[in-house]
């Protein structure tokens, strides 16, 4: 039996920011019959994470791409591969059933053929929605976790800024701050992810940095007494603004930079005079690094949720076909919380 | 009895670069006669450290003036307080008696006054010049040491890149490097300096960056593996050069950022992509946070000058009049080593 599998490919490499238009669905047969013995299996993808560094994925030139494995070229005609939630049809793989769900790496397609060692375990997902395994769960969730307890190391009634505090793993960072004891506050760009923050995830206070003209000025309105910690998603000017409102021994935890990504001219250049007088520790960091977190991320991360000590932020699309407007609104700021498309319901 | 007490001060603050004609000597009269039970002494000034930082204590404006204790204003008339060695002339503190050796602040001057509490302590000189005290055996020493073992926490056969190598700090944390086993790299700017650095100080190779067009190709040439270690005291290209050749889970010890001190124009802008996918470290540091290590320091470092294993350079004027030509000498890379003025003989 064949199956059409759609995916999402690109036509050409990019060279600054990304449009729909860049993208195209592709159609391949698949065949649901595999070799006997060949340890693959085909899985139907359920829902997938929309994450914005893919985009340092399919750009024409990128210095990063060979000091990691996350930042692997997409050639044009490639699929992309994503973390996402999938259920087994085939398998030839003696460690999964048909019907298991997995969570791992899957395409932004229909369905996934994953070789022996691919990165994918299976899981059971309790009470909970697949979605959150591709954030509050998810890498997102580990990637807030580890980032703000291991990279920011803070301390109780420490005060922390949080930039796309309404994104993926901002949210989270100022819900485990704001547990931990701290005085938190978040930059969003519009007037409803701003009211979110404050009224809902229960952040000190926020504001919409489309209506600053001076981020210094701002954050000094924000932050009287400084900033110990700035856990930063977005670069450029803010991460500036933000090393100008440092306290000493401030530290800096350098998640993803999303106004660079797109951009030479956003390019950051903090006032390294502060970083020398203040000792700032500016600190670039995975989540895959710290996966000797992950039991205690996991199980905290649990505790919260059932206790309803966390809210999870989700922002979900339905269907392969969505996946480039989806993918392209992260960097207009469309999402509110994690970007996740459902690609079939189970 | 009343001496005659020459000292520098500025004549206005500045604004970008410092030039001679900014420094004027200023003369007080300085009566040798002190309150009993005061808990004043007054030093003969020997020997005085000069520091690129002073810089940034004479600028219009400097955002790091509020930061930290270690940039405090010198207003136009005042005295510069600095590093040195001196000898008690007169004291009025138990604690002191005539003719005893200090090192701690003292005055780009002939005399200083100094009042309980002052930052002082009487020392033995042993079998070395007074002058170590201000670079290897002082704090271009600890700066090296502290900056390199416990910000940079290097491994043997890590891959080292020191700027301004031929400086009072870099010639010793390219020794400190060699010493533990890793690969050395300085860059420095004349012909003289790199053979130095190369020939003298056992640095396993040197460039002069004035020589260099494109320092990011320069670095790759040098560092063809790419580098573990950069131990930053100019800022500006070559950081970012720096950072473009890190490999993955670089330091950047940020301990003074040079060639940004005079102007705004040369600030530093690093690809945060690096940052991020690298998971680069970079953080500043001042030695007087790392305290707790004098003692390991200062040990370590008499047995390798015992031994002959680490070799200081130093760049020594004489006489108070020549203070402002030393220090805007260190901008235009005229010291090679630790520049100190020797303000009298014992």
């Amino acid at each position: 039996m064949e199956l059409n599998n759609r995916f999402i490919t690109i036509k050409n490499p990019i060279d600054g920011a990304a449009e729909e238009s860049d993208f195209e669905i592709k159609t391949d047969s698949l065949s649901l019959k595999l070799d006997p013995g060949s340890g693959h299996i085909i899985l139907k993808n359920l829902c997938v994470s929309i994450d914005p560094y893919q985009i340092n994925r399919i750009k024409r030139y990128s210095s990063s791409q060979s000091a990691s494995n996350f930042a692997v070229r997409i050639a044009p005609g490639e699929a992309f591969d994503a973390y996402g939630v999938a259920k087994v049809v085939v398998s030839e793989n003696p460690e999964y059933e048909k019907d298991d769900l997995v969570v791992g790496l899957i395409t932004w397609g229909d369905y996934t053929v994953v070789k022996p060692g691919g990165m994918m375990r299976k899981f059971d997902p309790m009470e909970f929605p697949l979605s959150y395994y591709l954030g509050i769960l998810g890498f997102s969730g580990l990637t807030a976790y580890a980032g703000f307890f291991e990279v920011c190391k803070p301390k109780k009634g420490e005060k922390v800024f949080v930039s796309a505090a309404s994104g993926s793993v901002g949210h989270l960072v100022g819900q485990y701050a704001k547990l931990l004891g701290c005085y938190v506050v978040g930059s969003a760009g519009s007037r409803e992810k701003v009211a979110l923050l404050k009224d809902k995830i229960g952040f000190d206070d926020a504001f919409n940095y489309k209506h600053e003209t001076d981020l210094k000025a701002t954050l000094k309105r924000y932050f009287p007494d400084g900033i110990d910690i700035y856990f930063d998603n977005v670069g450029a000017e803010m991460l500036e603004a933000a090393v100008a409102n440092m306290n000493i021994f401030g530290r800096v935890a350098v998640c993803g930079v999303i106004s660079e990504y797109t951009g030479r001219k956003n390019r950051s250049a903090p006032e390294m005079l502060d970083v020398v007088y203040k000792r700032i520790k500016m600190q670039g960091f995975l989540a895959a690094d710290f996966m000797n977190l992950y039991e205690d991320f996991i199980s905290t991360t649990y505790d919260h949720l059932r206790n309803g000590k966390i809210q999870p932020l989700e922002d979900i699309s339905d269907g392969v076909e969505s996946i480039p407007s989806a993918f392209v609104g992260l960097f207009r700021g469309d999402n509110i919380g994690k970007k996740v498309v459902r690609i079939s319901e189970e």
